[in-house]
């Protein structure tokens, strides 16, 4: 997918929403466990609530192996079913990866090809040999971690590193690697007033945000700060929209959830 | 398995070798794609001819999901293969995870409950609450990312950080997280003479250094900078190795290849 087909979407929908499909079996309603493939039903069911309400979904890798082979095949109908009944909305492979060259070239090939996800997450901790590889598909999106939403983002991301902190060296530097045109970015909402000076940084790219809601971001400081003229953002939400109920009405109430956040998305757009 | 039982291992068999398994289906001897599982029958007829020469095996996580649900089979057929024939051998997921706390758990329960591996590669790039929750494990390792033999290692990890390196902060932080006993570190070998710095930080611990053979580093010289009294090295070489013959003795080769190793690395031990 095209990012200008992504821009598209996000207009037509007015949205800018990604779900997380981070499907935990403790998690999910009870009567899904009968289930012969209790990920995918329970996947497929939130897809089908929801898919007129956001523009991308983002199934975890971690959620997926943790179950092995179960896993791995539920993660493949799951993207099979999005590709098959929703080819215009983005997907995302949450996977953090990194490797040295030909090794990442490998991870490339499973999500892009064996899988075809529109785009994956890496890290960037490796360099530059690590990403190009993902980078040199066309159409196909790398979305490398900046700075994230966590605790430990403070260890290293936000240390000083020529007088600059890491994940600015990091988004600074990615600039110059080949086919960088089709990088995006994880930059968490916990901070939205960094978003300022990552916009210095990176005005074009989207970013992906990741935080907002059960990690305490706040949407329309997001939007302040790092809102671009093609928008240039997908706001992630899993557990708040997926367990908002843990009854058989769970879809629904995902679709309940996924509405209000997108009706203030199309608030915002509308200003 | 415990650290005790690998340096046994080690002195039994006096060899500190990891052999890389990163199977490519073009690269493997072209007989073997008649197989069911060309995968899994590359990587027994390898363990089978080698296991009495090295003590861990390292089968590299991208090389199976490039192959999709085939791929994850063929690894979960390979580990247990081990664990059932060679349960003294120390297994490594080469997997590079890292994500955020609850996130990071599942991929734990991944790599140490579901595949039962005695250890995974994580990255350092999200800090603390990313690489803690492996920790947890008792008598699993985590083995992070510290110095790579890659040319982007130049890119972030050798910049300097409140004066030190960044992979030397990184080392440094790592030993005040919780169960940091459970830490083990990736070392490229193409920089040997930094070893003698890192054994300054992290005196007691095992490195995994890649990058002898095809990447160009001397095994005489991370030896001289990196062994410690409990040896403290594990040397993974994985093309030098399984692809050093593309025939049908390609197994045998193999072995060969390994003895070359082994006996080299035994003489170091005998000093």
């Amino acid at each position: 997918m095209t990012t200008a087909q992504l821009v598209e979407q996000i207009k037509k929908k007015q949205s800018f929403l990604c779900i997380g499909l981070d499907v935990d079996l403790n998690k999910i309603p009870e009567h899904l466990l009968k289930e012969e493939d209790p990920i995918f039903a329970f996947n497929k069911a939130i897809i089908d609530a929801t898919h007129h309400l956001c523009v991308a979904y983002k199934p975890n890798t971690a959620f997926y192996e943790a179950y092995g082979l179960k896993g791995w095949k539920a993660l493949e109908k799951t993207i099979n079913y999005l590709n098959e009944n929703h080819p215009e909305i983005f997907t995302i492979a949450d996977a953090k990866r990194g490797d040295i060259g030909n090794t990442s070239t490998m991870y490339a090939k499973a999500f892009f090809e064996d899988l075809a996800f529109d785009s994956v997450t890496v890290a960037p901790y490796m360099g530059k040999d690590s990403v190009e590889p993902f980078l040199a598909f066309q159409d196909k999106h790398t979305i490398m971690l900046g700075l994230t939403s966590n605790a430990g983002a403070f260890d290293f991301q936000t240390k000083l590193v020529d007088g600059k902190e890491l994940y600015k060296k990091v988004l600074e530097t990615s600039k110059t690697w080949k086919n960088s045109q089709n990088l995006m970015y994880v930059v968490g909402a916990t901070k939205a007033e960094y978003l300022a000076d990552i916009r210095q940084i990176i005005p074009d790219s989207f970013l992906l945000v990741p935080g907002v809601g059960a990690q305490g971001g706040n949407l329309q400081d997001v939007c302040k700060y790092g809102m671009n003229d093609s928008v240039g953002l997908l706001i992630n939400s899993s557990r708040g929209i997926i367990y908002a109920s843990k009854d058989e009405d769970y879809a629904q109430v995902a679709a309940e959830k996924a509405k209000e956040l997108q009706a203030e998305m199309a608030e915002i757009l509308s200003v």
